[in-house]
């Protein structure tokens, strides 16, 4: 069957109606939250401000986040992945307030049936968690609501692995995936990348670099008050004993 | 001196403030409108609609236009460069009202200090004519709030010879522009392009992808009522004497 549209999203406000939309902020949250469910975190709250995040704080839960690439002060953790996967979980939920990836998150939980997270940590197994028969929407979350290139890239990568039809948005971004020889090269190159170098914390530009490492697909469990509840897809789960499976639902 | 940085938005919705605006929509409406000065026209009155256009209607104003890409019947024109050539001046000012095109005209007027119209037809007028220190936006009007890939291609060229300080989206539009062997390729590849095939206007598609034939740059003079009155920027002029120069401006 031959895949219907696929489109890209430069920012969270070019979001549409579609059946299914992956979201990516390759610096750094959804990077972050593949990192947080793949060290055994089973839910991760992203939240679309940090005062939401404020609200939900409670016993077991671990507030991340940052402002100005910087984390919250009062948050146990910041968002970066490399710290992510040093420290472990450290609680029952991940708790997780961004500039850009976590009100993306939320945002596109109001337009798609469907929302999965993506990486290019999490590469392969997204492609392989995509329905081949619904449309589908990369949404970039962008940088204050501007264009990242290195989300660019990774929606480049996805639409060039997808097939099927896509829009002129799409056709743009697979231009910018094919014009880098490395997603180091590509992340690198960006306005984000400068700012981590900015803050001491370049480690993350090259471990979100990293290509299909974990397998986790975060996606979107039910969104209320301006957070969305995420846990690992299903799809991931086929062939395991149904109780098994149930446990991740 | 270095320029300043250089940006591109691929949509009218990103437009920031910003010291020169370049408008793009290179299927058609910037490509009818650098040849309607072209031809003769001293001005081209750029509308936000077709109602706009209609409350202009006046002796010596040439209509032209279009709505779903097809000619407004009451119009005299549609929105076809090519038409354009063939039909020549009819009048003293050209009144345009398009989708896309003609409002990202008049919006990039309320955002940026000056305003010029760009198009592959007079892409070494235009690079010659943008001041070396300011900093420049690239403003594509894209279709219907998304980005066309013409559009990010021409904005890619821009970007690729104006050099500066590019933004992550001045970065993707270059690989845009570097993915495509010929201006023709990435036209013909676009959605517009298959709009106006259906609509059999195909002849527009190669006769704006034609590059740097046409000396002329349009600059917006003055907006009010949702309207920009657009003439031969005043660059062009230099060494003119300076009465024949003042009859331009």
């Amino acid at each position: 069957m031959k895949r219907p549209a696929v489109d890209v999203c430069f920012t969270p406000q070019e979001i549409r109606p579609v059946e299914v939309a992956v979201v990516v902020d390759v610096l750094r949250a959804s990077s972050t939250i593949v990192q947080a469910l793949a060290v055994g975190y089973p839910r991760v709250v992203c939240c679309e401000s940090v005062a939401t995040a404020r609200e939900l704080r409670a016993p077991g839960r671990v507030l991340a986040g940052e402002t100005a690439c910087v984390r919250v002060p009062d948050f146990e953790l910041g968002n970066s992945p490399a710290a992510m996967a040093s420290a472990g979980r450290r609680g029952e939920e991940l708790v997780l307030a961004t500039t850009n990836g976590s009100p993306a998150v939320v945002a596109a939980s109001r337009s798609a049936k469907r929302v999965l997270i993506g990486s290019l940590l999490n590469l392969s197994a997204v492609l392989a968690a995509l329905p081949t028969d619904a449309g589908v929407a990369i949404v970039c979350s962008g940088t204050n609501g501007r264009p990242a290139l290195e989300d660019a890239y990774l929606a480049g990568r996805l639409v060039a692995a997808l097939g099927g039809v896509p829009s002129d948005a799409a056709r743009v971004a697979e231009r910018v995936a094919s014009g880098y020889r490395t997603p180091l090269e590509a992340l690198a190159a960006s306005e984000d990348a400068a700012q981590l170098r900015a803050t001491g914390q370049e480690r993350d530009i090259a471990w979100c670099a990293r290509e299909a490492v974990v397998e986790v697909v975060p996606e979107v469990r039910f969104s209320e008050d301006g957070a969305s509840v995420v846990s690992p897809a299903r799809e991931l789960h086929r062939g395991l004993p149904m109780k098994a499976a149930e446990e991740f639902a």
